[in-house]
């Protein structure tokens, strides 16, 4: 049981998050266009697990990121972009397949992204990832890697030793049907997963997705059920609604200009973890998830560049 | 036999070059960048068959795509490209996957391509294409087709089914490992199809990565005695070295400013079939095949605004 007003007990470790999943290139167009006829498109670093990393490094945590790219140039700037962020790349694995990638073509009605899936689901289970394990507080990923073997075979070995070493459980339950192999019914095994984890933060869309549609307060218990310990719904606009199962808190967002969407949601994740690790109460860190996302929202861009946590707490009156 | 004076026969038929096979999205760096530093890419329509179809329509020839894109943005895009330049589009799939997309980045080096393999491994032997196989002159395809499962299975009839209506089978050996899953012999495959062909336009590369290092005469050999009946061999700013088992004729080149290689060898077999389904001479069609390369090799870009035909009589003096 997490009570709002208590910290969460950490073990004694040398790193705070370790994210595992997806680091990939963003090639986003420069141009709207509703028939793809938009000529540029831009190369970003992406995935929203490396992009959590990058944003706790600058909160001032501690992050490391497990990931596996081609042993391409692709591949190459992606980690050269975590060294020049001063993150470890000890856990970077490059592989034979190219390095994974996500094509946006911005339009007016949703942008509809295309998925080229290589080196991402090739991450394999290794001595330097079972020992970062050993020494994190927070493990963190999506259903990214859950969602294709081989990289499912490893999740299951990083969920069962993360549970072992008493590690911090976070999943993003950002399920989508097409990252799954066409057959496979991937909410059923996303569903699966969640009584090993301990915190979830759903989008309302991503509960739609995995249980259909249905109010909010609804959506926590389902999560609940399946063994979640702490579930955060987010609500857009409206801000979040979390439940422990004893208790359920509506957070407002903190948000006042609203530049670009992208990326909030791990800025809310940065936030909370760099919280969680420093000590702060649960009901505190979720404010201070609420504050990270709030600053990113104004600008341009996935991974915006963060002051240090201190900051936000004067900021945003926290 | 081929001989050098004859014509190809051709039966009657309403299309003249059916290209089976990749038709993807190039994203080519704009800047030049060893390091992948290069932060915007250019969208362009690409694979070379598809590219040959561009040319011989604007040669004046009658040309049809069969090739699998994606159900997305990306795949409607080349659709729409092809519908533009007034190619028939009935032998293009939608298919799953996302569209096939090779990422280039420029570089003072050597420029190493990053695949994306997806929708173009999916074609399927469908009525319409089994149609339009028997209504061409000639099919045209490479090794992209040949390197993955089930679409290797779709050229196998093909190829059984182009012999059977008396098509003339011509083949881009661009062999290259990286195509292939790893751990299959690709070269060891793409011998072995070769009796089945009746040209092929190998480079000194193609040829040294099929046969290893030799002499350009002895490269001749390899392929004619595998059973092709008349074999290309381009040496670049050397021209080409052709054979037809009994006699080897040089062709110089008619290039004087190069510009841009890239889609040189697809203007080649452009202006090639372009000449022969008008029914020249087998030596006159590869001079044509010189010329239109010569052409191309002035612009910047893999396929540009060719004239007709006709105009490159005189512009070259053929």
């Amino acid at each position: 049981m997490f009570e709002f007003e208590d910290r969460v007990e950490f073990p004694e470790r040398n790193l705070d998050i370790l994210t595992v999943g997806e680091m990939l290139i963003d090639m986003i167009s420069e141009e709207y266009g509703d028939s793809f006829e938009s000529r540029t498109y831009g190369k970003f670093f992406g995935g929203s697990p490396s992009n959590i990393a990058m944003n706790v490094k600058r909160l001032g945590a501690r992050p490391l990121v497990a990931s596996a790219v081609g042993a391409d140039g692709l591949g190459h700037f992606l980690i050269e972009h975590l060294k020049e962020a001063g993150i470890d790349t000890r856990c970077v694995q490059q592989v034979e397949e190219s390095t994974s990638m996500v094509v946006i073509t911005k339009s007016r009605a949703t942008p509809i992204p295309i998925f080229y899936r290589g080196a991402d689901y090739q991450l394999a289970y290794t001595t330097e990832l079972k020992e970062a394990l050993e020494r994190t507080k927070i493990v963190h990923f999506s259903c990214w890697p859950l969602s294709r073997k081989p990289v499912r075979q490893t999740m299951e070995e990083v969920i069962r030793d993360a549970g072992r070493n008493g590690v911090l459980i976070c999943f993003d339950p950002n399920y989508h049907p097409m990252l799954w192999e066409k057959g496979e019914d991937g909410a059923l095994y996303v569903k699966s997963i969640l009584r090993h984890v301990d915190i979830v933060k759903p989008s309302e869309d991503d509960a739609q997705r995995l249980f259909g549609p249905d109010t909010p307060e609804n959506q926590l218990r389902k999560f609940l059920d399946l063994g979640v310990k702490l579930v955060i719904l987010t609500l857009g606009k409206d801000g979040a609604l979390v439940s422990n199962g004893k208790e359920t808190v509506k957070f407002d967002t903190l948000a006042k200009d609203v530049a670009d969407t992208t990326g909030a949601g791990d800025a809310f994740w940065s936030g909370f973890y760099a919280a969680l690790v420093k000590g702060y109460p649960i009901r505190r860190a979720l404010k201070f998830g609420m504050a990270v996302s709030a600053y990113k929202l104004q600008y341009m861009g996935a991974v915006v560049d963060l002051p240090r946590l201190e900051e936000f707490e004067q900021r945003y009156q926290i």
